[in-house]
């Protein structure tokens, strides 16, 4: 079981990747559709996957020269080249040109920390979202930037590093007589964008079982480390709705709007995207509202708990304040005190004592103390 | 009576059927259309009853082969076959052939958890909406999705597993003069879902209920149980708000939009199903109003108890740290204390300390400490 | 004056006609239309009440067979007929007969709780809405649902129990040259529903005059029970709020749409109601803050009395702990202590304990604790 | 400067005055258009003042008799007439007859306590709206309603009381060669409307004024005077937004919609005020958030302020306590102590005692508590 | 590195420059137009610079007399004039009389403290926003207000001061080969609102690097100082949300709306504009949770230190008052008490106490206290 509170999710949060803006010193004042890439490079060496199938063959190759893309491109119906990683801007340049990306279009690919959006050039589809990874060991949730170019008979993907969610829509490619070979380009646009947001839940998921994991620890110690690991769980949620919230109007526009090179049948499969984008939002925010009532037990076990203390150092001092005075009346050097000459006196003190003791735990019961 | 704080509620509280999400990773990088039953097996075998009514005839058979159904829409105006539990993906498959549904539809069938929706398919009018129901014992709202899916002269219904609230509509159907059977399918729909809106009342009654004792039980103990119980109705509602909230905009949209299978007069019952709607929704806001105003009460009444204690304390404190002083010095053993050989001196001192004892007294009286 | 705060008013709040639900246990499953009553009788016998009016005669009539109505309809411009008592259904059945109102208008009478709410029908235009009452005893607003159904030439109005704001209304229309006697029945129905609204304001001034009260009980004592009374009212403003919340759609509409029984002018008179609804939302709302901050000046009130009543004990203690310290020490039995032996011994004791004393007063002085 | 803490801001707050609600008593069940004022009686008498201009001359004149009013209408190519004082309803009702303004118009005017509204009556443009004015002794806004009827060549202004910001107004017309002298009545409407709004600015820089004073008087005393000050503060702002919130939708409707009475120039000029009525509610949201703040930073302060007077009372109770005990140890009586029989043994005690203080000392300090 | 917490940031936070508004005495009652400088003066003498470029040539000239301007317009197929310092009342109008600038809008270019908005005057585009910039040492955020005014060829900035983010683009306009030199004026204005806008990226960076140490100094010290520090940053959130929040509405309409002077190429790249605008946004608000949720740990950890300090007091108090109070036994003057007698009297209480002693530590222990 990954550590609860690990020492980072509340002291050392915010290391270069968990900030919240990307560092955009290199960009400002420069020209329009400038190839900067801004965020951190996550990979040595960019690497590119061309994938080019149609429904008698699919091939997987990994690209060396971006110029080799051009001559697939004509082989299949289907030509999907993968870019992983992005500090390479001469790559990325290189495939704008052989496509015909607007410099714009670029400048927004390497712009990590995009918020997600839509973008209609005719010949092609921008489209920018986030995919998102909990880390349990961390308790953090990894955000890394997907733009998706889809053109006739080709779409190319941007992502940071290598590694994604699309291992089974690989294999269906790979499978001869899997749908999605029958199916044109905007087709495989559909199927990689609802990888991503299928991904949204499993992410979803790991985070219930966090949320789950703490409520438990929560109500065990109501320690200043429950409740901080609570906190940045918050703002693990709240930077999850900022990934997704865009969705709601991106997805809906695509399956709404008449995109060229979107077609009618794929609008109605992004339909269905579009519900799950929705129930996406709806359960982030249902967690935040867990989140908080989460927070709210915690506020109320500590102040209930400072009232068990206060209550028990009350009966241990009220009963012991007035036995000790008695013993300090008695305990005074008068010369004329006759109690002290009495041979019962002292046991009449003692049971005195006792009569007091047992006063005091009467009452504290009945009010229901102890 | 129910208990009121049933160990579960609090520390337990999320079997894998109270999860917000169900797990959905069977269903990840699938083509879309895909038959994976997403949620909880619920009951053994899937249970098919068929109901075919007219103006004339009533009949209500258990169907074993899914084909028979066919023959059964030709005989009857209206057929309604109510499906209970998910889990035979090839039942639910056959049935869509049959009836010429959308593998998109049976996807979301299959799925529960979905957010309520309405889709028009032309032919036929797919709805999915929430059952719920008040588990009084575990203080819990039970969640099952219902699909209905509508076309001419014939209605079918999926449920999670037997049971539901339409008795009392199988019951005018067997009656011989029901207006019901004067109508066709579309009335049918709308008497379910106004009976499963209906529900929702009694659901909320029974919630309300619940408040009530819990408001009663707050006042009494103050206890972080009573806390813990307040915060876990806060999260059935928090619930029951995200199954209803999208009904105002689903039975609105089927009562003001020209729905193949829904008729003039249907859409009329349908606007005061809508109203019914917006009551719920109007109703569980104001429950969560009163909920969280319970929550502040709770917490003053925590703080105010604090102030109470620490009154007392102060009380007995202040009180007896002087008399404990003046006792310990008249307890000192300096050769050269006149005081001490007095023959009053200890009946002045005595006196002294009454006088402080009524002093302190006076004075806590004055500010209304007791 | 009233009891600030009646025990009922924090204990037993929800006695069954405060309930935010009216039981519907009777309506679940029947058909559209059933006309079954929801609420409490709260009468012995339906009263009914017919005033005609024309300019020359005004004529009042307590009618013991509804049938008689329609006699009345053919003698008069204007026939207003009231029914206070809800639950012989028989009476509203057979009125709804007479008048020719549909079956789910009838239904909506009969089931009080509704939210308020217009409907055209064309031939009639239906209208309900709740009638308030700030009961200063309970320190609670009641609730009573008035219909109104509004034809070419009459009108009838549902009242749950005999008793209303309407008197006023009756006097204008007995006195002889009153102009409302000129105008047709639309008008009569913009006359209710102004009287209904302008005594939202008598219940609003009613309010406003317990929330001094409450202010000035607050900050005199900061006791649970005027939180408690606090909070009752914030309740009560919550379903306020609820109740005149949909009459700015509702006024509005009646302004705007050309609904068929509604003339142009009374339309211009209606536009004078929806600034007075509109006022009466912004008056509960300006009302629920200055409640939320009398609720942080209780809460802050608590928080300060806490720091006064530690500030003491501390003093106290801090100043009489090392002064029973140094008795203390004195009081050991040493055999070798020279102090005790010097004549000036117990004296410089005593002095030093009362620069002891000075000391911490001036210090507790510097820091204004006193 | 001011008192900051006048005794009636925080006890007695509402003076009839200060009600947010005028009683309206009077008029329920009313006919429209009944001229009763709503509101104190604020002058002994009605005041009317007529200015009369065109581009060659000025003239002004105190009305005493309402009908003189008609014969300057016709002198002037701009007539305004300033009524301050609504008790007097017959000259209200002798000037609305004069110059055609509708019943309901007359019965807004004498309600006061509107909410800011315009109405267009095509041969005249109904508007009022509130005067603000920050009263820095009492630390209250006091709100006067202005009416303002612009008709082709007059304008008549409805104040409660003599006394308002247009002094600069009327020296511009005095003034021979102003711009103001050239333009028809809409611009002195505009102009008219401009120095209200300009005044919620000086009224928002008083408001600011006063935030500093408490911001600074807050964190020197952490009073319940202070957090009293603040929350009637609050509350003054609730007022302020309820008075100019509505004004957004107003001057922006007069500056876009056709009004007969409002030429294209003076929209264009009614566009600047828009600007101007956006940035006071913009203003007046961030002085409630930065109230809302400095509500926070007292509830920390006062927790805070608990911690040290606790760290204090701990410190002491907790070097004390150990040394008492074993000064009373030594003071025990028991025949047989062989350390009290050591000639050393009392300077031993004191060494221990030392050691124990020191070592707490060490302690507390490790824990930054002083 | 700077100070955290000084002192002006916490007690003297609103020196004039910082206030909210600007004072507005001086324009009250004014006619429109009238140009009155609001704002502080922030230098000594107006600074004009113009720059004019086309494809072959590119000069900047300080300006010392307006009426050059007009004669550089002809020669240029751009020019830029930028006016930093707004006192000089009649340098601005001149300006305006030369380029035929409303004086609605010069009377917006100098009130200072204007709402971002855009206004189109057909032969010219009006534009206001504000530029920010983080002081690191104050932890306060700079605003100063930027005019920008673009006509066909020419384009006039006002600032309130000399000193701005626009150098990268002088040096790309003195760049040869510049693209921008190839673009009209809408294209320059484009590059300067691009660069305000890129420049809140770093000043939001700025507050994130200070957001990032004030979290880690709040977990350390949970002080009052931390706390208002908080506060600030806070308050600079809420001024910097209500300076960038137009913008979304002002940028968006620039990118859709037909200006005359903006071409379509330019509207394309305002559409990447806005998204950096709404990113912005998104930041800030993303900010102002984290800020909230810190302001709640801060709260959490102090009632949680209260609790440790509570039980600290509460173990030692109730260690050693039964001590005390044997001791105080076994020091009464009681003749008859036999156990002092005993020889092994004194070793059997001081074994007692030892075993009270065990006994609380094992008690404390097994609640976790220690
Ligand atoms: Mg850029
Ligand atoms: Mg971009
Ligand atoms: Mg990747
Ligand atoms: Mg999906
Ligand atoms: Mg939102
Ligand atoms: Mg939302
Ligand atoms: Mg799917
Ligand atoms: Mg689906
Ligand atoms: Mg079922
Ligand atoms: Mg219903
Ligand atoms: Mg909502
Ligand atoms: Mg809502
Ligand atoms: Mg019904
Ligand atoms: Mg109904
Ligand atoms: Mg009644
Ligand atoms: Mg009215
Ligand atoms: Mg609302
Ligand atoms: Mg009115
Ligand atoms: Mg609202
Ligand atoms: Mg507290
Ligand atoms: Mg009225
Ligand atoms: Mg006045
Ligand atoms: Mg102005
Ligand atoms: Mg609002
Ligand atoms: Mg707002
Ligand atoms: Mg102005
Ligand atoms: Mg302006
Ligand atoms: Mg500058
Ligand atoms: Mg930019
Ligand atoms: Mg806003
Ligand atoms: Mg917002």
């Amino acid at each position: 079981m990954p550590a609860l509170h690990p020492a980072h999710a509340t002291r050392h949060r915010r290391k270069s990747e968990k900030k919240v803006l990307r560092s955009r010193h290199k960009s400002i004042g420069q020209p329009p559709g400038s190839l900067i890439h801004i965020g951190e490079q996550k990979v040595e060496k960019t690497e590119i996957t061309a994938i080019g199938y149609d429904e008698k063959q699919a091939v997987t190759l990994s690209v060396g020269n971006v110029e080799e893309c051009l001559a697939l491109k004509e082989r299949f119906k289907v030509l999907w080249i993968d870019v992983a990683g992005l500090h390479e801007t001469g790559v990325i340049e290189k495939i704008g040109e052989l496509f015909g990306i607007d410099p714009l279009t670029l400048e927004d690919i390497l712009h990590t920390g995009q918020r997600p959006k839509v973008e209609d050039f005719e010949r092609y589809l921008y489209l920018t979202l986030q995919m998102l990874d909990f880390n349990q060991e961390h308790g953090e949730v990894g955000h890394e930037q997907l733009s998706v170019v889809v053109g006739p008979g080709w779409i190319i993907t941007f992502q940071e590093r290598p590694g994604d969610m699309f291992d089974p829509v690989r294999q269906r490619i790979d499978s001869p007589n899997a749908k999605l070979r029958k199916h044109e380009a905007d087709f495989l646009a559909y199927t990689l964008v609802d990888a991503v947001v299928d991904h949204y839940f499993s992410t979803l998921e790991e985070i219930e079982n966090r949320i789950d994991l703490l409520d438990a620890d929560l109500v065990a110690t109501f320690s200043q480390e429950s409740f901080n690991a609570l906190n940045a769980l918050k703002r693990e949620l709240i930077m999850f709705r900022k990934a997704v919230w865009p969705l709601r109007e991106i997805i809906g526009s695509i399956s709404r709007d008449d995109f060229a090179v979107v077609g009618d049948l794929v609008e109605h499969y992004f339909r269905d995207v579009y519900d799950h984008v929705i129930l996406v939002i709806d359960t982030v925010e249902v967690f935040r509202e867990i989140v908080t009532s989460m927070h709210e037990t915690w506020l109320a076990g500590v102040n209930n708990r400072m009232n068990e203390i206060m209550k028990f150092l009350t009966m241990i001092a009220t009963i012991f304040m007035p036995l000790s005075f008695i013993a300090g009346v008695y305990g005074m050097n008068f010369r004329n005190m006759p109690e002290l000459n009495l041979w019962w006196g002292y046991y009449a003190v003692l049971g005195l004592m006792l009569l007091i003791v047992f006063g005091f735990l009467k009452y504290y019961r009945s009010r229901k103390w102890y």
